[in-house]
């Protein structure tokens, strides 16, 4: 079977996106294991190229994907020529680099539903620079989910550790409670079964010991519980809702395959904690195949040639891993 | 210097504490670093000792502190005998044991405020049995604030990893944005860096990505920042607000002696995933020492013997260690 043709966003053209989209796609396991070419601008990779003294490589602008040459030190660059290089600041937001990093989106969604690519891999982007520039997204989750207009969707984070969906995502931590309800638990239960042959789930609680029997909050028993049975009916193993901060130790022990957690940091601070920089974000429920790094856009540390790769190059691994399954 | 001496409440008398408060002072550590006994009902400690096939050890109820032996294979007692043994049901929750354990900690302030003893290390206790027993206290910590008439107070959990201070602890989770305040924040900051020689101390946010720049939220800028800009105004050492899914990661790292985490599960996740019952909880900011196990009551094993007792044996340990500092 021949490797997969996967798309690389270059993320926000003023954060590490560039520097690491270079450094992933010069990886040997990336190369084997799929076809890779960037969208982005040749300009911006040119220039961290040589911040980040990467030598031997040479970037290849392209205009459609059928140029891509996909040669070992060759980076093929799908260049939509979107960034004024000399207005760009380094590890500043600004409207301009979100406008840029949003049509990258854009464009590998257009190829994925036309089935020119077989799967996105997202660099990171900000969110005040797309808000910026005037997209009123929580992030790439809800873009994609608009874009390919899916309903039913959830983000899920995969590491060698755990795997974990997420119910509720970038909201603010007092909107969670309002925002869960037994259709979107039920949902994202369906949506995390789906992604493996007879997963065993377990599903966290929202308030601290899962409610202790109504103390501590009753969205246990009126929410969550509930979305429990209903997807045990359809012979689900499911299992829940437990104590938050016991089920992602069981878990971590191999007690159960995927966590389904209610909110953003609940599931977040253990899949960093383990897998800091390791794990991968794939939107689960869409009707393309998309998998993105687990970090932010390192404004800090954008220029020094310091950023580290090894999330995207395990998302574009997970994104090949996915494509072929 | 004298081992300190430290009470041991029994916790609730149909959990797992009467098993592991005998277990725990079998332990050898424990014995060399303090003088420690149990506060509960002699009945329930044999019975204890019989389900868990412990031999060699004799329990010795008495009425007075000054007449424990302290001596190895003997357990003293303080007895508060006020458990019906008939109407006791391991691993189920009731209002008498609920009172009865409420009874031990009572005890146990009084003999700590009156300095008959150095500290309390208490054992698990049931918040719905307490809740039936007529104590509307949220747990133990609340409960000991109140018994001292301490105001300024906070929880804290100690383990090899991480040292991480509560701003809020045992409520809804959609209570906690409610609960968090300037004065809240800072005193949590101020009481954690008492608890060591000038500690380094991370402060999480609220919100995913500690709001990102107030796209998720604005606790961070109306309330943590604020706080931590009062505390450095003392000279405290510290840095924030860190975004809740990376400050972890950093803390373990070594990067900080001390987490402030806004809520339970922001803290508590990620202690018991690296430290799971073997971390130790101790309540900062009161007249007395007090050392906690991590854990509940373990309804769910009781009577088999299985129950872990090195958070408790922690627990006392830390405890000797305060007392002697």
């Amino acid at each position: 079977m021949e490797r997969p043709l996967i798309a690389v966003t270059m993320g926000d053209p003023a954060g590490i996106g560039p520097e690491i989209s270079i450094k992933a796609l010069c990886n040997s396991e990336v190369l084997r294991t799929s076809r890779c070419f960037v969208i982005g601008d040749s300009k911006v990779l040119r220039q961290a190229r040589k911040f980040s003294k990467i030598t031997g490589i040479k970037i290849n602008p392209v205009k459609n994907v059928k140029d891509c040459k996909f040669i070992r030190g060759k980076i093929d660059v799908l260049d939509l020529d979107n960034v004024v290089i000399s207005k760009l600041k380094k590890g500043k937001v600004s409207a301009q680099a979100g406008r840029a990093s949003i049509e990258y989106i854009d464009k590998a969604v257009e190829l994925a539903l036309s089935k020119e690519i077989a799967a996105i891999t997202t660099g990171p982007i900000n969110k005040t620079a797309i808000h910026k520039a005037g997209f009123h997204f929580q992030g790439h989750t809800e873009f994609l989910a608009k874009k390919t207009k899916t309903k039913n969707y959830a983000m899920m984070f995969v590491s060698d550790t755990l795997w974990i969906a997420l119910v509720t995502t970038h909201i603010a931590l007092n909107k969670v409670s309002g925002a869960i309800n037994k259709k979107r638990v039920f949902s994202t239960i369906k949506l995390a079964h789906e992604t493996r042959v007879a997963p065993r789930i377990a599903v966290a609680g929202l308030n601290p010991h899962a409610g202790e029997g109504g103390i501590f909050g009753r969205e246990e028993e009126r929410v969550i519980a509930p979305a429990i049975l209903e997807a045990k009916k359809l012979g689900i193993d499911v299992v829940g809702p437990i104590s938050p901060d016991a089920v992602f130790y069981l878990a971590k022990g191999g007690m159960f395959d995927i966590v389904v957690a209610m909110y953003h940091d609940q599931g977040l601070i253990p899949l960093k904690l383990l897998s800091f920089n390791n794990s991968v974000n794939v939107t689960i429920g869409l009707p393309i195949i998309r998998t993105s790094v687990d970090h932010g856009t390192g404004f800090d540390i954008v220029g020094k040639g310091w950023a580290n790769p090894s999330s995207l190059i395990q998302a574009i691994k997970v994104a090949a891993h996915f494509a072929k399954s």
